[in-house]
């Protein structure tokens, strides 16, 4: 069928590049001139901006909105809303907080509009692997984009099947999911990333307390000095700890077996935040995922006032005077 | 080649039945005459006790013992080191301490007799999947018992290779891994553990998040009512927090959507209070793989001391008189 | 001078009795007649409704709301805002939050209401110790208001200065501070609570180690059963942890040595949440306030979802059968 | 009575003035010679090494032991347990790791020599407010000694009776108590510290969140710039979270408002490690204790390992580039 794709970034240019692989035809737009100019080839036609790609679709229209979370993606979508008209509908793929979803849903039913909130997991692999999609939405437009979502998914491959899921939704074993109304898409994808970082971060220190087991202050009998790379590699055949995201640490540390080339300086997206957000709201306490945003929010801190006021309050009533760090 | 195997449990016995399977032989014995039993088979030779056992092997033996940590392994070893002789191997497959096997095979060196460790991972689907190998010692027994190990091993299979490991350790890929000196292969065992729990518990705060996110705090236009079933097989395909414990997560909600048959009472074995404890050791911050450990004390709690004391000092300061649970 | 007071529970009934006792005057009306006629006093005048007490005070009105935050608190200031007139000013005492105190002024401020918010900390002790008084707003109002806050704050009384501050602003040695622009009182009031949630974990956590030093678990050769009572007593003397938060606990336990009244259900009020959120905004790492917040959730759940879910794991990947609590 | 002093650092130096100051005589040693020649005074008495101190000494003998935890303080036990004889006592007041005291204890005993464990709470102050003492030990050389210890305690001072501890040890309300047998005492300050741990973090997170509330992710009609020293002032009087800590907070900030002075690099002592390895083995929540502990750890790194991996597998999944810290 025929989609419009506004943001043709890593993410939204790849799913373009599936969706016509596979015979669908998109009508692209992207600030970027050289990002459309990329993508030229069969099925695709470039716009000149958001109104020219309206034009271009036919009736009903799907626009599939691929651009970063906040203001700029608010912003595609009320410029689309003053475009569609009733019958349309809008697909946010991107990061946007449900919360929003939830409002734009409202604002957009009363012209007639669809809104259907599309979490999509994959990442740079998804072109080939296909994306994990998590759908909210009435369920019409849910239903008529049912080849879309299909083909964007990675179908059943070589995933064994789940002994017990006979009768049950089938799109679910193909990896997309209609999870319920306006937000409930973006929610689960919210809550899946909040996961990915608490998984992360269990790598992350373990691999650190393995490192570090050939530190100074281990006793010397049992002070081992291990092979990462290996190790990571070894897990990923028949471990209890098996996942991508391991499949990709043995990766990166087969590139590079000291992770030499990466900062200490880690970045985070809303999603994270928002997950911790919700479990408060709900009142569920939510240890590991928090901790593991907090690591993020640290590696970025240098010389915190907390750590000051610990020094200062060491200072005042013992006396001590903390060593400079790497003095 | 022939092995002796102390200890014939969910583990020790698929561990029998693998290698018998792959045409070795075992010399087996467990306190349980049923267990024994219950393997006869091809390749499989009974014993009435450890000195039976010993007997029974040609040297140089190499006896297995696949036996609950603590005492109960302790004791096996410290008798088999008086029945073996300079030459002979004793593995500890199970979950021991790291700090005690140093102890043990320096204990055993002085008899000459040798001393691995086998950090073993895969569960009761290790028979089947095979067995993740995280191996300690002297370079001259773990290589002797190379044919137990690449067979207990899962092999290559169709897990894709990492891209940069040409010219690398070829066993690594085959799923074991020669560690280090004595205790290494445990110590990262222990770490394996360690990190499975934090991603189990990511996993579990995730998926409470969901779920809670039908509870009535939440306001009615985004209270979710989401198919927890449907959302775990979803997020094997495709997402970036697929993994083997998702894969066993997505089975265990389609047995039983609710969790209904499981208690809210969770066991923790050394392992992950082990890998903790090392974390302080080196300094390391380790809150994630700290915090999800915690959630296992928590859970077998019931009225704590500490939550007594919140209320007590809520009462003290402020009047409050806090409300019975489920009243 | 004279104030209106709208709210006559622990909090606004006690300051009520420490105004008019230090010369003050009270227009007083609660939803509850049996409150107003318990407070009845010199200087102490009684109301119908929120109008009658609007008429009975003299212009410029000060009108102090100390209400259970959330609507209640809402509509009151909404209602004043359409009662009182240019010059006069709202004071919320309570646990707004201060994102609506923001809100608030603001929407006052186009009628020239002045809005101030009033973060008010001691808890059913301040009548006797003054109340720590952390506010928010223009200048004017918080001036014209300082007789008030004078006599509500705790004055210097036997505290010790504190060297260095000789030049700083007075006020804040008797127990009050101008923190700001509207809603910077009770900013800085809720992170105040935030840290009361960490310090009362602290200790909390601290009490239980010590009781369970008596356990089973523990090698009888150390294993100790400690008085509780007499350690949270002698705490209080020279140590480094003495607070007032250890003098309520060593109320507590002198009373109740087992704490054997309490629950261990323990409420949890807006401060201790808005705190993370404010935390998770800033990208300020916050594991010891969040652990204290979850420690709370945690403490009203039973058998809860993440629990179930470990132990589903457990039983999928090791055939683990978890005990019955209890049992 | 008299004391052998071993150890003149900021802790046995204050001690001894402390105990002269009343009445004490004190025979003293440190490996520096000036550290003596500093304390000479009435009552004190100097002496050239262990020998001759104890030779100094009346039977029955008490020597204090006041120095670093570890081999420093083993090795001082150990030569005074050759030295001393039947009768005599041994007090180690430093930070010693209570399964050292059960251990030393122990062996001392065969010679009849008695070993007291006495945790010593107070730092730079204790000289002035007197130190709060939790002893382990049995009930005879801890009652010999009572009038060392009721000297060096801070006495009931103007510090607040307990309502309901009528006719209970009255040694509690002056500020030090017989906790139990050997190593109790220490067991108890060992809590005492991973407590003082928790306290700090909870004030040291809270202030980092009022100064980031006027960070630049806030948005600007809630960005509020706090006056730090003054909030830590106010909160000292009549608030629920004044403490001795805050007391000192105020200090620092009176000093140093920006705590320019200070690194952010934080050292830890064994006690809060240890409180954390009790809590492990006591199967003991301790989310809040872990926290304060791994952010001191979490100070003192760079570019942790832990980091690194989270952007290498960010960098995998999403190609996501991370930005150089500072940059």
């Amino acid at each position: 069928m025929q989609l419009g794709m506004i943001g043709l970034g890593r993410m939204g240019g790849n799913i373009v590049r599936r969706l016509t692989q596979r015979g669908h035809q998109c009508v692209v737009f992207d600030q970027n001139k050289s990002a459309i100019e990329a993508l030229a080839g069969r099925g695709i036609t470039g716009s000149a901006g958001l109104e020219d790609l309206v034009h271009r679709l036919e009736k009903p229209r799907a626009v599939w909105v691929m651009l970063p979370s906040g203001e700029i993606t608010e912003n595609a979508v009320t410029q689309l809303g003053d475009m569609l008209e009733a019958g349309d509908t809008i697909i946010d793929g991107g990061n946007s907080f449900y919360k929003d979803d939830v409002r734009r849903a409202k604002a957009l039913k009363v012209k007639g509009i669809h809104y259907v909130d599309c979490g999509t997991s994959g990442g740079v692999w998804g072109l080939e692997r296909g994306y994990c999609l998590m759908i909210g939405g009435d369920k019409e437009p849910v239903d008529a984009l049912d080849p879309i979502f299909s083909d964007l998914a990675p179908g059943r491959g070589d995933i064994p099947q789940t002994a017990g899921r006979e009768g049950r939704d089938p799109r679910v074993e193909r990896g997309y999911v209609h999870c319920g109304p306006s937000g409930a898409g973006r929610f689960v994808k919210m809550v899946h990333n909040g996961i990915e970082y608490g998984l992360m971060q269990a790598y992350a220190e373990g691999f650190e307390i393995l490192q570090e087991g050939a530190g100074a202050e281990v006793p010397e009998e049992r002070r081992y000095t291990l092979d990462l790379p290996d190790i990571a590699e070894v897990w990923r055949r028949g471990s209890v700890i098996g996942s991508w995201l391991l499949d990709l640490t043995a990766m990166a540390f087969a590139e590079d077996p000291k992770l030499a080339g990466y900062t200490g300086f880690v970045d985070d997206s809303g999603e994270g935040r928002w997950t911790i957000m919700a479990a408060i709201e709900e009142a569920v306490p939510a240890n590991v995922l928090s901790a593991a945003l907090y690591a993020r929010f640290r590696s970025r801190e240098k010389d915190s006032l907390a750590d000051k006021l610990l020094s200062a309050m060491r200072h005042e009533f013992g006396g001590h005077v903390e060593p400079k760090a790497g003095a």
